[in-house]
């Protein structure tokens, strides 16, 4: 049988640099990094390198990069420490994060009482930026969550844009840049947010590692306490070989990321070409039809199937060797709408499915045709 | 250069199969866990293999197992949510607890204004089960952490006579079981903990992975927040390679504990008779010169040997290359005491030098000998 992972913005395959250099990591390097003999000493130098790495990508400090268990824990490190340590009474998001943010929040709302504004939308998803920077004009200590790019419809946040409003209203910024980290270039000195959350898996790495980008002198205190780890921010023996895999993943990415870019950006338009002709009057959600505004790695497609048809529809991909989503992972096997469908679609494309198709460098042209040719099947 | 690991209580060596099949995984299973499709559920099948594999070592349901990034997240996801979530007002502990626990109770005290009993210790440091019973005297509800076995000097609690002493009072009992699961049985239903925290990379599995034993029904809500991952108590996309690993790890070593453990603690017998025999004056701190009292893991020996050499042992023996420990990895580079030694040892043991040693079966008599006549030359 084929079989054709188009669900990339769940996870990826891991490079096999990736895979040999943890490996090897796990064999050579069994230290505990916070032992002060040369085995610990070994196992503290290949994190510290990491971190030297991970931060002149993103044009910052080592010492403002904390390795934490994935982009999940990174969002949670973050918005808890804000909130509980830096004394932020307001906090600015979406309807459309993912929902290690909105979950979050809305703990820390019932926690600490604080309040909580939702930035408006435009209908193609993206924020409504005088909204925004209206909701901004608070005497509150504000913190303004908002993802880099959108995991189900793939919307690019003007992230600069953010930054300045949030700098020049005296408000923190963070941003889960979860999708966008190994895929864009991110010059953090260009683009002053706060805080920032990454994680390994989205770009060919191994899963159990992220990191929060934590703008020096900032005050925040761990979420995991307990030993002096990542310089007293999170405690817990590191994963050595899961932050070497960071790394060279990072690295590799970094060493073809025009290329590979390209190459994945015309897999996408390639799709939604095919689409275009194929299924005329599929919609693209969001702007993921958008390639200037939307990332290059995936399409959420609202396919013309009627409800009958549309409930199997996952399940026959599925059985064609087709793995997609319906849209963030962890919804994956629900039956509910995704949150941020909800926010965007009218209620009419709302009855029909709507998929995600996510790419990366381990896809080809043939299997677009493939899946296309799968999907006409299904439309009337 | 010779090499001698004998730090093995701050972490081990991974066993080669436990490396394979990491290996194998990040290969074959890199499916995101929560998609629905044939990738996520192939690793989804791997996850709750390892967790059934665990729940029936601890005889407990698979469900009761929650993956964490290790034992530290594990303490604190149990200490946080008993008290923010389940009401906890009052917490016992003891001062000779890893600073996982620690500084988490710290914390919790600062931020929830809990009342925190510490539980007397006999100078051998084991607790005063009299006082513990006279603390859990109390209406106000009462957590009680106590590790199963102390990293520094290996003292072995008597889980199962807290554990019932628990019960008979209505309290939980949560106990730090890192030095402990994958070193000795333990059978759940005789030992009515509510929770435990385990890690892997102390029985050769991969840095980066534990878990919590959470009791069915206990209530305990996320520490972090998200996806509905691990029955909503643990959010963040699951390491499935290292899941598997700390499975691997666990069979490799319940299929062989009697033979293994009966090994160690040869290297430990024989490490004491040495001890005895060679520098007759050193004491061995807390139980660890007794295996009926102690894991037979670890010795940790306070040396004859004047403050001045004293100053320079680690140095001088990281140089002959034999890696040990002042204290838990987490202490290790600092010059202050250890907060354990400073509970029982006396003010003039303090002023001498003490080494923890800590074995496993990679470990061989001659390392010992070797060991020994390094640690003879220091000794006046």
């Amino acid at each position: 049988m084929k079989h054709v992972y188009f669900d990339n913005a769940a996870t990826t395959q891991i490079r096999d640099e990736v895979i040999t250099s943890i490996t090897e990591v796990m064999r050579e390097n069994y230290g505990n990094a916070s032992s002060s003999h040369s085995f610990g000493r070994s196992s503290k130098s290949l994190i510290e390198q990491s971190r030297k790495t991970i931060a002149s990508y993103l044009n910052v400090s080592a010492g403002e990069i904390v390795f934490t268990s994935g982009g999940t824990e990174a969002d949670n490190l973050v918005l808890r420490s804000a909130v509980r340590d830096l004394g932020v009474k307001h906090i600015v998001t979406s309807k459309i994060e993912h929902h290690a943010v909105l979950h979050t929040i809305e703990q820390l709302k019932n926690e600490y009482g604080i309040s909580v504004s939702y930035v408006n939308l435009e209908t193609n998803g993206h924020i409504d930026y005088l909204h925004l920077e209206a909701l901004l004009q608070t005497e509150s200590k504000t913190l303004v969550s908002l993802m880099h790019i959108n995991n189900e419809i793939g919307n690019i946040l003007d992230i600069e844009r953010v930054a300045n409003l949030c700098k020049a209203n005296h408000v923190l910024f963070h941003s889960d840049a979860v999708q966008s980290v190994g895929h864009y270039k991110i010059d953090l000195q260009e683009v002053q947010v706060d805080f920032l959350a990454a994680s390994a898996h989205k770009f060919h790495g191994p899963k159990g590692v992220g990191f929060a980008f934590i703008r020096k002198n900032s005050g925040l205190q761990p979420l995991i306490l307990g030993g002096e780890q990542e310089r007293g921010l999170r405690a817990g023996t590191e994963s050595v070989h899961n932050i070497t895999g960071i790394e060279v993943a990072l690295k590799s990415t970094l060493n073809n990321l025009n290329k590979e870019a390209d190459y994945i950006k015309s897999l996408k338009q390639y799709f939604i070409d095919k689409i275009a002709k194929d299924i005329p009057k599929a919609i693209f959600n969001g702007c993921s039809g958008d390639l200037d505004m939307s990332t290059y790695t995936l399409v959420n497609i609202c396919l013309p199937i009627p409800p009958k048809k549309a409930a199997i529809l996952l399940f026959q991909l599925d059985l064609k060797g087709i793995a997609c989503s319906k849209g963030s992972a962890c919804q994956s096997g629900s039956s509910q709408n995704s949150h941020v469908l909800t926010e965007i679609l009218s209620d009419a494309d709302l009855l029909k499915p709507s998929i995600r198709f996510s790419f990366s460098i381990y896809n080809t042209m043939e299997e677009v045709d493939y899946v296309v040719e799968v999907l006409k099947e299904f439309v009337e």
